[in-house]
């Protein structure tokens, strides 16, 4: 996990390990999810938090589920670790 | 599986079913999670499509994890029944 990795830069990361995995290339995840390819750069870094709709074009056109991209997010955040999900509040 | 339910109307469906079986509100919901409850409510119709910052948000209000509520959806949507998710083009 990097340096104040939040859950964006995480996001970011894990799409573009998936990605590179792949050898895709920005344009052409870009292209087969739909998305604009500098939007898709700044996804990436982090910049820009896609919305529910892209994450999904997104994981279809990296032929992974959401599930597995949640789970990668939250195993580099440290949150599968929990051992019961802890609710917020009382 | 409601009617031509896709992946923003499950996501929708599938909240407001985890916050309701948390007894809670929409504005308890939203203000945890520091969405706006005319938003949440949009959202939880299906006519909104939240950002990955604000899912994640509202999955922390809820006491749950961005990846269970992944497979949520995706069951609903009959995705995790695909033996070997398929990647796309060739």
């Amino acid at each position: 996990m990097r340096k104040n990795e939040g859950a964006g830069e995480v996001l970011g990361n894990v799409l573009k390990d998936f990605r590179l995995s792949q050898r895709l290339s920005q344009e052409e995840l870009a292209f087969r999810a739909g998305v604009d390819r500098a939007f898709l750069s700044r996804v990436e870094r982090g910049e820009r938090s896609p919305s529910f709709d892209t994450l999904f074009s997104l994981s279809r056109a990296l032929g992974i589920s959401l599930t597995q991209l949640s789970q990668n997010i939250e195993s580099r955040l440290g949150l599968l670790n929990e051992k019961d999900y802890p609710r917020q509040g009382s």
